[in-house]
């Protein structure tokens, strides 16, 4: 805590003093809008612009030079280009400036070998001097909580501000907005929007780490375009967790046309978009995966409720908003609660006889002529166990509605159930005395389920990684300079060091070494060519399934021989093993990412496993309840458990190697580059595994 | 055209006079609201408000009865409850009213079997007379081209009408004025807003094919939770197809939690949902899965665009409006297209050196200190005929920005490209002037994007669906009363009897005859038990794959008689069959819809298509070229091409069975009731394919 680099970084979004360089008159410049925000909202520190040719800007008294200042100022704006913004940089270190703002553009973003050799140049002054660098390629910092509007983007012109429970924390300066923009539309506060461009020095990460701590804060969101180091983003989860703020992150740039254009936008290295969805799901951040997704369940998680289920009821005053909630709870994972007898007797007793007293509950157009049916119903339902959440729909009121009554009678439901609620309402102003009431109120049935749905999955995400919250990942296995492909003799023979089950093989160097083998195995074996130039080896029909009898061992040897001859790679033998008979070919792969380190993949085995995919990513340490909730998210999952009069699989020795093999790639002291054990052939339950193919490659 | 059915629903949207039998004089009734929005919204026809106690209604003569009135109405609108709706449907078809529209709820959307048997008796009168009923349970029909709004939602006082190009068409009565509000929040026109209520007599699809016919309708919305019978839909497809008017449904009870709500909302049977998408597709009707899908994209729909293809510009003056743009892009199937070199020059020449010419064009925050950077760019782009789309994303700008200037060489660059474009602007205010610029605007870029991806998808569905009509369904087969499971020998003939190739069998009825098949046959074979009380074989251990011997295949008949008579089915002899090498097991399934008819189904084969289904849904009849489509969109798709060094599948053969299947099951005079072809074992391209497993259902 007493980090003096963290420090730095809360003393920015709460400086005592701002110089601004290059402060300009026009609240239209770069240089301008700061000083107009820092009026604007309320800045009760010190301000010095920097103008040379000034004598005082938008008010206040300007200075000539950081060196002119009568103190050094906390933090400083740099809103000078190019080589000038470098200069001011050197200055800001010299005159003992704790963090700058660099607002400049045109440095590391660029594909330009010069510009980006500026940006080195004032990231190592800043780490020389101890000075911390926001930027460059920043549209600034806002905080409204203490008025310290660093910024310069023109959304705190168009959106009037409100201090709030939010903070929005963003490499691009547009998305530290967009959700700012979108939250305050919907009349939420906002505390925080910070956009810090380059991350030469500070990092979304780091600056999410240090905002996490803010006790008034409830909700953190978070737009990425790369994760250059995992490290920060763990902590700042880490922080977060333990106090129960729960982050929601756009990682943007997931599909291939996404990270090409965010190679273009800042520079950033293309993350291999399922280990992302691992290490965010791993630490408890819910990841949006649009801008409405980000900002979508914002009212939920501001209201402080402790979800206990995921049941839903819903309650519309029409039928057709009854089916479309059913059918979103679907597709977001939520039951439909089965209402008590109790409950469906209570209601029979208030509503129409052609009304429903099944969930949903439809109220029908009989609320048009009766409005009191609304009130009547909350209190019956509320008693009623077997809800954990509920959806009310009003598609249709006004005129003729008692809608204040409505309004007042849900919130009342709301307050005494203690229980998540969304309300649907495609009329604004209808929707408005709802809003008032403090209910989350979206436009339509499938937002308000969707959005319940996420939130109610990311509670139950974040209750598990409070439980057993992941250890703060080291610094991760580097990649290495260079690998060595093992064969598949020598893979095997690793593998089984680490203690997997390999399938009982010999690896023959002759013809009557591998009949001497079939003899010790007996029939029926399989034959496989050996070479660590040949990876896939059933494409070069170098593998022999079946083979009963000494003939055709000795001719699958000698075939193997020529096969590999002929294509010009070393025949390092033949393996002979037994044929191992199980109910499914699983796999599991481990590799180094560059970024996240080991990553282990788990999934269904073949030769289709590129073709179609059909895997899930772990991130190692884990445990094998990880694996099986892995497997159980998988095409073949409903295999796991046995179909067809088939019986369950194997499942629990799967997931004790899935464990070792993260044990084998993850040691910081192991050798192991990557692992590609395919088919992993498993068996029924309690018949185990056997690793029946391996392929090992190590560093060095 | 001269169809008085027909004709009658025509009247209905514009009656000569309209008579409403239980007319109140408080608008917040349901006998009310008509009378105000009779007036409210210019109806020029004659208005006869029924009520004994009342000389003069809202202002309009009322007189005592239907047989009072100085003529015969040719609309009625039945605002009285129950039994008196039935006695003024009795009335109504007495005095020659042409089309009634009961309001009245209570009668077959409720579990009472009298209230059900009344509504049987309103169609029945009605029938017999002529007399076209909408409802009973109908919120009414709106026309606000006409004037003629005989309707008593609360949302056309809540919501300020205006006449434009779209229509919607509903059963609820909340979903025939959801959408309507959504567009008209968002400044667009509607014509039609009806609500057919429980379809005794005009159902949606009816109404629909009459809306269709409407010269100036550019949009057509739909929203079904149930599809009763599937012509009338395909004749408002046809009609509206014929004449290029697009139509967007929205089915709802896509689940079984919202099949469960529908059912009791509207009493709807459960449609199988993947017929339903067939069905829909083969007709041109574009499927929206919600509220926001189902009016996501109407502004685009208006434009009166001819997309020639897919390939996307996104044009921002953010970075990550760029990457989340190419996301979803990505998403929504439409390539960022590459820009020539001569445009990528020519936007060099205009941006700053740190801004990108490649697409997505990221225009930066250099646009702040240059607001003429945008109208530079945008002719050089559009120059380039790499273009089908484009995407603007402004994610900020306001003050200090030339907005009027960015929306006008907006609204010139859509003119003069004339391809299909979308905005995304989060600021309601600057999107506002866009909008006034005739441009599409959506609030964030995932919006945008998905909503311009679906309408190029649908644009080319109405193209193929127009180049090749599907023919008029007739009325599909009904469902047989009585069924026969023909055993596995029976159904391989007879699917033999179709022309499909199947594997080269002998059905055996001793030992012997097995042992004389085996050695006609030739090593190895496989044995099957052949019972008609066991259709799923593998799991009673039928299956004896791979025997190569005498013994082994007399061994194998004695057991499966044995395995046969422990489990108490029928010993039928034993199939000795060639084993038949192959490439991948596929299948082909047909049954009869009991709303649909004939449906095929094709995909991946083997035991676990139940499990872990891949399969596509055909509706008879279909072209070859229709089933090669529904492979490409199978998970298995990358095989049917060939992967890891394996040969394409022989397709072309494969497509040829699936539409022979076709013919087996949708010719009227078949008996066929159902048909499992699994599996059917395909070789590489021109080997063929061959049904090895089939089993039949006759009708009868």
């Amino acid at each position: 805590m007493t980090d003096p680099r963290r420090a730095a970084l809360r003393t920015v979004l709460n400086p005592k003093s701002v110089a601004i360089v290059g402060a300009s008159e026009n609240p239209n410049k770069i240089g301008g809008r700061p000083l107009l925000y820092l009026t604007k909202f309320g800045y009760k520190g010190k301000v010095f612009p920097i103008n040379p040719n000034r004598k005082e800007t938008q008010g206040f008294k300007a200075y000539p030079s950081l060196a002119a200042l009568p103190e050094a100022p906390e933090t400083a704006i740099i809103a000078v280009p190019d080589d000038l913004a470098v200069q001011a940089i050197d200055d800001c270190a010299a005159r003992g400036v704790k963090v700058a703002v660099v607002m400049a553009s045109g440095f590391g973003e660029t594909s330009d070998p010069v510009a980006k050799q500026k940006e080195r140049r004032m990231a190592d002054r800043g780490r020389a001097s101890g000075m911390r660098i926001i930027g460059p390629n920043s549209q600034g910092l806002a905080n409204f909580g203490s008025g310290a509007v660093l910024s310069f983007s023109t959304m705190f012109l168009e959106t009037e501000a409100r201090d709030g429970p939010v903070g929005v924390i963003s490499q691009s300066g547009a998305m530290s907005v967009v959700p700012y923009a979108l939250l305050r539309a919907r009349g939420l506060g906002v505390r925080y929007a910070c956009a810090t461009g380059n991350d030469c020095d500070v990092s979304v990460s780091e600056l999410a780490s240090v905002v996490a701590e803010d006790p008034e804060l409830k909700l953190l969101l978070l737009y990425l375009e790369a994760i250059r180091d995992p490290a920060p983003l763990a902590e700042a989860a880490r922080i977060a967790s333990a106090r129960g703020l729960p982050i929601v992150a756009l990682k943007a740039g997931r599909t291939p046309a996404g990270q090409k254009a965010a190679q273009s936008h800042t520079g950033a290295l293309a993350n291999e978009d399922r280990v992302v969805e691992a290490f965010l799901e791993r630490h408890g951040i819910w990841r949006a995966r649009d801008v409405n997704e980000l900002v979508g369940g914002a009212e939920l998680y501001l209201k402080g409720w402790k979800p206990k289920g995921r049941r839903l009821v819903a309650i519309s005053n029409s039928g057709a908003s009854c089916v479309m909630a059913a059918d979103a709870a679907t597709v977001a994972g939520l039951p439909i609660a089965a209402l008590s007898a109790e409950t469906r007797a209570g209601l029979a007793k208030i509503l129409p006889t052609f009304a429903t007293t099944t969930n949903p509950v439809d109220l029908t157009a009989a609320l048009l002529s009766n409005s009191g049916l609304f009130g009547q119903i909350l209190p019956v339902i509320a008693r009623d166990p077997a809800a954990d959440a509920f959806f009310i729909g009003i598609p249709v009121a006004g005129q003729g509605y008692d809608v204040d009554s409505f309004a007042g009678d849900a919130a009342v439901f709301a307050r005494r159930t203690g229980k998540p609620i969304v309300v649907a309402i495609p009329q604004a102003n209808i929707g408005a005395k709802f809003k008032a009431q403090g209910l989350p109120v979206f436009t339509t049935d499938s937002e308000a389920v969707s959005a319940l749905g996420a939130y109610l999955s990311h509670m139950e995400l974040m209750q598990r990684v409070a439980a057993e919250p992941p250890r703060a990942p080291g610094s991760p296995r580097s990649m290495p300079a260079t690998t060595r492909t093992l064969n598949e003799a020598d893979s095997l023979a690793l593998a089984g060091r680490y203690g997997l089950p390999v399938v009982e093989h010999h690896l023959c160097r002759s013809p009557e070494e591998a009949v001497a083998a079939f003899e010790a195995l007996g029939a029926p074996v399989v034959v496989k060519g050996c070479s660590q130039d040949v990876p896939h080896k059933s494409e070069w029909g170098l593998v022999k399934l079946g083979l009963t009898d000494v003939e055709q061992v000795r001719s699958a040897y000698d075939d193997l021989d020529k096969t590999l001859r002929i294509a010009g790679a070393r025949f390092e033998g033949a393996i002979v093993a037994r044929m191992v008979k199980g109910l499914r070919e699983l796999m599991i792969g481990a590799h180094l990412d560059p970024v996240f380190g080991a990553v282990v993949v788990v999934g269904d085995g073949g030769k289709y496993v590129e073709a179609m995919p059909d895997v899930q990513v772990l991130l190692p340490p884990f445990t094998g309840d990880d694996v099986l909730r892995a497997l159980s998210r998988l095409r073949i999952a409903p295999l796991m458990a046995g179909v067809r009069g088939e019986p369950p699989l194997d499942a629990d020795e799967f997931c004790n190697l899935a464990v070792r093999v993260g044990a084998m790639i993850a040691a910081p002291e192991a050798a192991v580059a990557s692992v590609d054990l395919n088919p992993v052939i498993v068996g029924a339950q309690r018949e185990g595994c056997t690793v029946v193919d391996g392929l090992v490659v190590l560093a060095g």
